[in-house]
């Protein structure tokens, strides 16, 4: 395996869980200059109840507004069949649906149980493969939940297995808060294997204890070939406020390429894109090849 | 292998490159409240010409100031005999002496070749023997220089032998400027193990570009053992200010334990010897760890 696939979910993840409202344009410009990085996958936003994220609330404006680069997937997440014609309507590429590992989690976050949220997205299902759409679904908490601590691999696996059932050809695993380390990523990825989807799954981790580039290194190495980024490293864990977000798009790259696989991707460009939106989130950008590579240099006296 | 041994390098390594006038008192509060969390070996100051790093003038105060642990190795860096002598007369229990595996690093850290340096050690090799106090060498820019580029593993793997030779116990392997992946951790072990002594070397890696705990587990699993960590993730890139330092100590912690490695340390005790120090910096700590297990928690509507 020499090449991985990196889908951007900063417009989407990174942005959801901030406070400041975000303008249209920045969005937009956000999207426009990750769109040149090299990238072919971005999740724009999400057409949900703007009561619910009011963040994405202007999710029609962002789809129109942007400038699709050639060969790039723009999708959005969708949690129902309204959402799914709202996102068909601006020509989203590819929708998600999203439930989680974890009932407790599920009925805290979209108040469902997950057998209810997987009846639910039944008829997107159906609407998308009619119309050929690409569906790509989310399993968040795969690893450990808030509220009822370490998921098992098998649980996580089941809930994965379904949504493939249900017509997704991809399903994105994450680390919602970010407590797995690589033990925790190879024995999700067995589980997965066993259940004969490991090679359709991908890596969604959150950096909030500082395992996102060591846990997607694990994933590769079990067999993993999509990774989720968040641009800059945006996004919260609603969980830790004040804590890191998503593991960094320009991170992953660095890692990857580094290892001699392909992504494709100039963390250059990812991070000049993280500099287009940071003016608007009232706060710093937190990756570190943001930092380092926006910084420049100057030399020193010191040992180590 | 089950365990593993963390050097806590945040007081030396952490401190040096900080702009603020950090108080004594400060240091010896960090260095207790650092003792106090399970570590067995702090590298507490440096005593160098305080010319060369301000912010450890107060090396012999600092050292004294201490309350020490039982079974705690207390460490502290010399260049050279009086850096000895110094470190002697405040009892320090082991001391460290650095070089560089690139000439012009070596050249414009310390103006002098890495032969140069290397020799410049040899009396304080001779008299750290005649007393049985342990030596560790520091190996810096190991995989990568700010002028030379890439560093050959031979060419790092030659260096730290060099240093066993003139005496020392353990060498500790540093990715000062950060950009080492996992496949140059891999390639520079492979170089350490043909010259005999991956099981003497240390790994110090930094968080520049994110890669510090993936490097770890990609030493932890070529053979290495002994790991240079950072509380809170203290200490700067002087070749690229404002980027991110050292890995952070705790997230290593977060890192073995998760693997079912013992490293003997808690990582909240960790995060709270970085909040006894961060006042004293001017500036947030940036430990992830550190501040998910210090900022709480909330719920949340968020999807993934």
């Amino acid at each position: 395996m020499t090449a991985v696939t990196i889908v951007e979910v900063g417009p989407r993840d990174g942005l959801q869980n901030e406070k400041a409202s975000i303008p249209t344009e920045s969005k937009i410009a956000f999207v426009d200059a990750l769109s040149r990085s090299g990238l072919k996958r971005i999740e724009v936003t999400a057409f949900v109840s703007p009561k619910a994220v009011p963040q994405l609330a202007d999710a029609e404006a962002v789809m129109r507004g942007i400038v699709r680069g050639p060969g790039i997937r723009y999708g959005a997440l969708v949690p129902n069949e309204t959402g799914l014609m709202r996102a068909l309507d601006v020509k989203a590429d590819e929708v998600a649906v999203f439930t989680a590992a974890s009932e407790s989690f599920n009925k805290k976050n979209i108040n469902a149980s997950i057998a209810e949220s997987l009846a639910r997205f039944a008829p997107v299902m159906q609407e998308a493969k009619r119309r050929s759409l690409p569906v790509r679904g989310y399993v968040s908490t795969a690893f450990w939940c808030p509220f009822e601590g370490r998921i098992t691999p098998k649980a996580a696996a089941d809930v994965a297995r379904k949504l493939f059932d249900l017509g997704c050809g991809e399903v994105s695993i994450g680390d919602t808060i970010g407590k797995a380390t690589p033990k925790d990523v190879r024995d999700l990825a067995v589980a997965l294997a066993s259940a004969g989807i490991l090679d359709r799954c991908a890596g969604h981790f959150h950096d909030t204890y500082g395992m996102g580039v060591a846990n997607a290194l694990a994933a590769f190495e079990a067999g993993i070939t999509v990774f989720d980024g968040s641009a800059g490293g945006l996004g919260g864990c609603p969980f830790a406020p004040g804590a890191t977000g998503n593991v960094a798009t320009e991170e992953l790259v660095w890692l990857f390429e580094g290892l001699g696989v392909k992504t494709g991707v100039d963390p250059a460009k990812i991070a000049e894109a993280a500099a287009v939106i940071e003016p608007a989130l009232g706060h710093p950008i937190e990756g570190r090849v943001f930092r380092a590579l926006r910084k420049g240099s100057r030399s020193s006296q010191n040992p180590s």
